[in-house]
């Protein structure tokens, strides 16, 4: 993958109009590089504290059925870098499935909303909503999480994450680690690691934890080298990218389970000393006690650059969908 | 009623200006025209995305101290299409009414509001507090619904909706159905259909929830021909404008008396089929069952487009009253 | 102090930008010259309703992490008057404390929130927190009020409203009056005053809720002249500036000790019949029933001005952290 400089050009930009972003995997590995590109032509405006007018007089709807600050806050900011306003939802409606006999159906409050928006980004607690949403929606609409559906927006600012932090994606070894059967971000991560070049891909995880065995078949199809461990230690010490997440309690099939596993994943100092030099630590946060604060001084902990990365990833999706890159 | 174009005379504006907007039966067939016509008049700038600048500067304060999202997400995006700000409550604040011993009187709520914004849009669960509102602000207040009192907001958007769809308002035969009896919108429907010639109004609802006759004694003194029946079918065949609301179970005096009734005021495909050429369903929302699904493909079936039509004539209103007509 | 026209030096702007505002104690007599100077510079601009595009296409982030409606609007209005954006947080996050071992730590919150905005205003609930976000903020930040901490905006819109009121602070008798136990603005109020020529400080409140001993001797050796008294009539007859706070049921040991005050502290037509000429009447609000209705139309009931002084001296702290007046 090239350096990026400049915007895309008008013809890759214009193939995003009035798209849908629902998940990872309806986006070629052209559509990553577009938005990363975009990505990175918002990411030095901001650098450089220009005003943007590109949505001026233009508005968003964030809409989110299910509490989600830093995703929210994120859109917001966003939306309003470029120039553009923003009408919030963060009340739970009486009902948000389409099946329900009591109060409004998702589908109904979509085709309101689009008279009063030129965007929509919307995160909602039911899996597949993001379906009902597209099938009522005129605007464009980014999908902000759907339960334990997809949220490609999380994926492509760790994959823009990547590319900033270690100038492209291809040739690196990663660590994808802790909960990879249940974790929606360590799925669509590999969905999109699946499009570039890797080296090889590290699973880390407690045995009761293990990426889904499909997940793991799908990417050795693409012949990409994978290799699954159950300790933190072997993806300290030999990936270039390590994405950590969070193992919760309620995961786990018995308290022996849990207590045998609980401190395995936790990244301390310990590790930071094992690895590989320029290596980088992700994280989709929120951070509870996985990563210890002391890893926070270490050059390579890039989860909260990650999450301001989420500014210029979301401004370039919602610039993109409404055909607004100026 | 002549076609609008352009609009209003300033003469028609200045009327507006400082006035609050706290019920329909306080406007005069003058005043709704003017609303209506600046209404489509924005409605036209909308259509062409025009950036506005009408309210520039200017900041509506949107106090919800009741959920209403559609109500507050219409307001927020005309006073942003209007290039104004916003800033938004919609926590339940501790007390809400004057006579309370704890908390704060909406009296000094509303004294203090008014140093922070330039128009205040508020809806409140009490009946009557418009008229403490009214009392406290010294700039312009549009009520947004005062529990079961008035919501002038929804009966402006339903006639400039009929305008729209209809080309005017004098001439139809007007069925509104549903529950007639404690449904705030039917009755507010009625305070401004009288403003106009119309031809006929039927009255469609189950003997329990039939209108109150003072209701209907106030329409036959202005010589207005008017029907009652106890189903949807008759409605279905003479009206020109249908007028959807939902019954309740909760508001039956018994559970026999409810069933009785809960079928015969849904609007099916059936009913479709009887309609007269170009009759057109309305509907306040949100929609439960009360209007089959099917119905929606009907082109005449001008709920959702209603509610749309909430952002320009909210537009109106906020222009209007603080003299920012451009 | 003498009378402020136009904005302050640039050298006197300089010294606050990329400060934090943590507390009175921390603000020279300097500082609160050039708050109020600006606070007075920003008040013109609003009152000839100028466009102001001081921080134009800046955003600020409202987290409010505890319901504060008023200070939240204030700052809200504040930066949209000041052409600025805002992203609003009123959702009380699972976790709140850096302690905690689940959620997510106020100290990661924060560290994220820097990306997405240009200044933070932030409310907490708990004591203290200012120095876990001064920690944290790479942005300037702005203390909304930290539990039983410091509110340090809400004394310097105190500050400013006496000066606005009456031409000054010096010079003056203080009563303030009320729980001056537990009650947080007496306190912040008295580290201001501390810092003027005041004449004397009335202190009046009920036996069991006098100000705490350490405070007193603070501004004895400062060689202000203080008094303390067990009833509103004595603070009456003999202070130009009276600051009533409200006095709880639930601070007092006993039923007794409460229904022995509860009238006391309660001020009513009979004490502003007592007033010397010009004195005036302040109150952070919300008012309960500490001060009877009848006293809002004497001339001097400044409390409604007061709440509306939290914009302009909001405008000011917000634009001068950010080396935003222009």
């Amino acid at each position: 993958m090239a350096n990026f400089s400049g915007k895309p050009a008008q013809a890759a930009l214009d193939k995003f109009k009035n798209r849908n972003i629902m998940d990872i995997s309806s986006l070629s590995k052209e559509d990553l590089q577009t938005i990363m590109q975009t990505a990175a032509y918002y990411d030095q405006a901001l650098a450089e504290h220009k005003r943007l007018y590109d949505m001026d007089g233009k508005i968003m709807a964030a809409l989110f059925f299910e509490p989600s600050t830093r995703t929210r806050l994120s859109f917001e900011s966003a939306m309003e870098r470029l120039g553009g306003k923003v009408i919030t939802v963060t009340e739970t409606p009486a009902a948000q499935t389409s099946s329900t006999a009591k109060g409004e159906t998702l589908y109904d409050s979509i085709r309101v909303v689009n008279y009063y928006v030129d965007v929509i980004a919307c995160r909602s607690p039911i899996k597949g909503a993001r379906f009902e949403i597209e099938r009522a929606a005129t605007v464009p609409y980014i999908n902000g999480g759907d339960g334990s559906g997809e949220h490609p927006t999380q994926a492509l600012l760790d994959v823009y994450t990547i590319y900033k932090e270690k100038g492209g994606l291809d040739g690196w070894t990663y660590a994808i680690c802790g909960d990879l059967k249940y974790g929606r971000a360590p799925h669509s991560l590999l969905d999109a690691l699946c499009k570039f070049d890797v080296k090889k891909i590290i699973l880390a995880s407690p045995e009761e934890l293990r990426m889904p065995r499909e997940n793991i078949d799908k990417i050795k199809d693409l012949g990409i080298e994978i290799e699954e461990c159950f300790d933190l230690d072997y993806a300290a010490k030999n990936a270039d990218v390590i994405y950590m997440t969070r193992v919760q309690r309620e995961r786990f099939s018995s308290v022996e389970e849990y207590e045998r596993n609980k401190n395995i994943f936790i990244m301390t100092q310990r590790h930071v000393d094992m690895f590989k030099e320029g290596a980088i630590i992700l994280h989709p946060l929120p951070r509870v006690n996985e990563i210890a604060v002391e890893v926070d001084d270490y050059p390579g902990a890039a989860y909260f650059r990650q999450a301001g990365n989420g500014v210029p990833t979301r401004m370039a999706l919602l610039a993109l969908v409404t055909g607004s890159v100026k």
